[in-house]
């Protein structure tokens, strides 16, 4: 089925959807364990949820695909991950809200830290924070001119910034830099096809100086460059489904994916309850919204099972403030699955419940990965999440006479 | 999601797969009984590894669709039954390893029996032993020339052979000549559009000639054509995965399977402990492993339920030779179903078991049907099953950023 299919079916209404994203809350039991990270957490407003809900399984992208964030994300929208897969660099860039062009080349940066021989040895450059990212960026801007193109350097967070190169003729086909490991030097920028040669060019005087003008730092002496993206346009949540989305996530790149599919992104917050209660004072103006936890993603990435069981509680703890305000439909899942044991994105399917006042029961008591699976919903392709939640809030019509 | 996707996903590393195939595993119970031939079966062994595994039930083409060998085995492998369906007679020639040319339109055969007033008596012409059919492929080689066309006999086993014409402007698009039944005559190879009424007539020259040659066998008097196919390459295992493939396989059409997709096929071995034995022997040198266990599926074809539960408990006794071996990722199901209430093949979905240390807790205990239905895999098509296996093998990279 086409995940467009649904498009053509919309009808507006008053009804009002939440999606609820725990970014990476599928798990797998550490060695010698028998429950996720998620079925080990005591979880009972989500329990007391589930009992009402319908749940399944998520497929994000395909059998066996370990997705990253920003397809994983396309697809809990209802866009195909694949046709529509982009470099993550314009992700940052309409993240931190930067004014894109269609002359516009986007990159996402590490700052990291080579040796002496030149070799990467941390490629997050200890993970510097974002007054010195900030204080880097105003050093290279300085810094750095080049021959024939505009070039923009912008914080994202952390040790991550943004990179935008603008001018005639750039092409995002190039080898990006990050060699993905340490103990080993940055990649050199080839072009992956001969018409990139000129941008290939222009990214490599772009290296040189960067290294010159970082070679006096500690920590981050050398930037490492990734997810090429030229601009590119979407229709949005708006023009597709007829709804009226706000985003209500911290890290810049969920807000840059909000942006791009049309959402009206809040305000930045500072803790898992500041994001709750942004949602409920904000819950008249919209009919979508898109509320992201990012911590039991980032707990999964550091390998702390315990941890990410915390975020997962903390979680539970604030879904009423959900629930009192009866969304005529409430998901709960994540983009995809990010297991501790094994410290990285991972291509198990996510569990997901969807609340309604039409879900048909089915016998899952608890909200876990193992029930889940025998769920209503069965096991499913992400994309088709936000048709099912269309229609359980009485927004699609029928097809065909 | 299409199948070729994790093609461009791959990265080598040193993990290794086995893929066990007990061909046309899947059953039905007798009349008046409740279990197949599966869940009758005595196997301590794929039960204990099925509790720590994650199980489904695989559609070797889709729902309602009886596969033929070649498709099926196709599909286990990653590569799309439907786009890559051939005729059986390339599986064939590949299989008794025939030198292949690209002029060479190949055909499988069958020695049979006919009576006086040519009907199809005897389809098999008794099942005659290898050394008979080599006989009579010799006899044909004397006794047949064609007026411009180059035809090869080649014996495969018991009453199989394989005929090649080697030429110019041959087609494939020809009426089969088995009646696929007892009682009636051989069909008239009638080209399938008009370009092939050359090809049809040089088919229709040989029929006659071969009929006229075998005229004086008592068991083999005539052969009966089908899957019919012209010289196709395709890219294999190496190529698409990265992996350096074994194929331990006995029947001709599996060994020319697995070399048509690049596989090493190791040499004859007699039982299923020696298939065993031969894997044992050359795990070191490889990372793929293709165990085909033929007896499953022809003890299922001859209607013979508990003949096919004997051999079901034979392969679980020497399972833990594989076990023992620990590889990263082991993977036990069949091609198709085979119930012996059918006594051929049949559409319902096979069951599979997925062993790895990544696995995700499910609540099967037993490796059968009914308890495949609530695996952890679901029901999907087999043609993701080998995405899933490189994934669990840590042979995936992310998709997307």
């Amino acid at each position: 089925m086409n995940p467009e299919l649904i498009d053509k079916l919309v009808v507006p209404n008053d009804t009002k959807i939440v999606f609820l994203i725990l970014d990476g809350i599928g798990g797998l039991p550490l060695p010698g364990g028998d429950k996720t990270e998620l079925e080990t957490a005591d979880t009972p407003n989500l329990d007391r949820l589930a009992k009402k809900s319908i749940c399944g399984l998520l497929d994000p992208i395909g059998y066996g695909i370990t997705p990253g964030s920003g397809p994983a994300h396309f697809a809990l929208f209802g866009y195909d991950p694949v046709k529509n897969n982009v470099g993550r660099g314009i992700l940052s860039a309409a993240g931190i809200n930067f004014p894109m062009t269609e002359k516009d080349l986007f990159m996402r940066v590490n700052f990291a830290t080579i040796d002496g021989s030149g070799l990467v040895i941390d490629r997050r450059a200890g993970r510097i924070d974002d007054e010195t990212n900030k204080r880097l960026c105003h050093k290279l801007r300085e810094g750095i001119k080049l021959k024939s193109h505009e070039v923009f350097f912008e914080t994202e967070k952390e040790h991550r910034a943004l990179i935008v190169l603008r001018g005639d003729n750039l092409l995002e086909e190039i080898e990006e830099t990050d060699p993905q490991k340490v103990g080993a030097p940055p990649i050199s920028p080839e072009p992956l096809k001969p018409e990139a040669a000129e941008t290939a060019a222009i990214i490599a005087e772009l290296t040189d100086k960067a290294r010159d003008v970082l070679s006096d730092e500690e920590k981050a002496n050398m930037i490492l460059l990734r997810g090429y993206a030229k601009y590119r346009s979407y229709p949005g949540l708006s023009e597709r489904f007829g709804l009226k989305p706000l985003a209500i996530a911290n890290y810049p790149m969920y807000r840059g994916i909000a942006r791009i599919l049309g959402m009206t992104v809040n305000s930045l917050t500072e803790t898992i309850e500041a994001e709750f209660t942004a949602m409920r004072d904000n819950y008249s103006q919209y009919d979508f919204f898109f509320l992201h936890i990012k911590p039991t993603d980032s707990r999964g990435e550091d390998g702390n099972f315990d941890a990410k069981v915390k975020v997962i509680e903390e979680v539970d703890s604030f879904l009423p403030v959900i629930t009192e305000l009866r969304p005529d439909v409430l998901v709960v899942t994540g983009d995809h699955s990010t297991p501790a044991l094994l410290a990285s994105h991972s291509w198990h399917p996510v569990p997901v419940l969807l609340s309604s006042d039409t879900c048909r029961p089915d016998n899952v008591e608890r909200f876990g990965e193992r029930e889940c699976i025998n769920g209503g919903l069965g096991r499913i392709p992400t994309v088709y999440l936000m048709g099912l939640a269309l229609a359980h809030a009485k927004r699609l019509t029928k097809f065909g006479a």
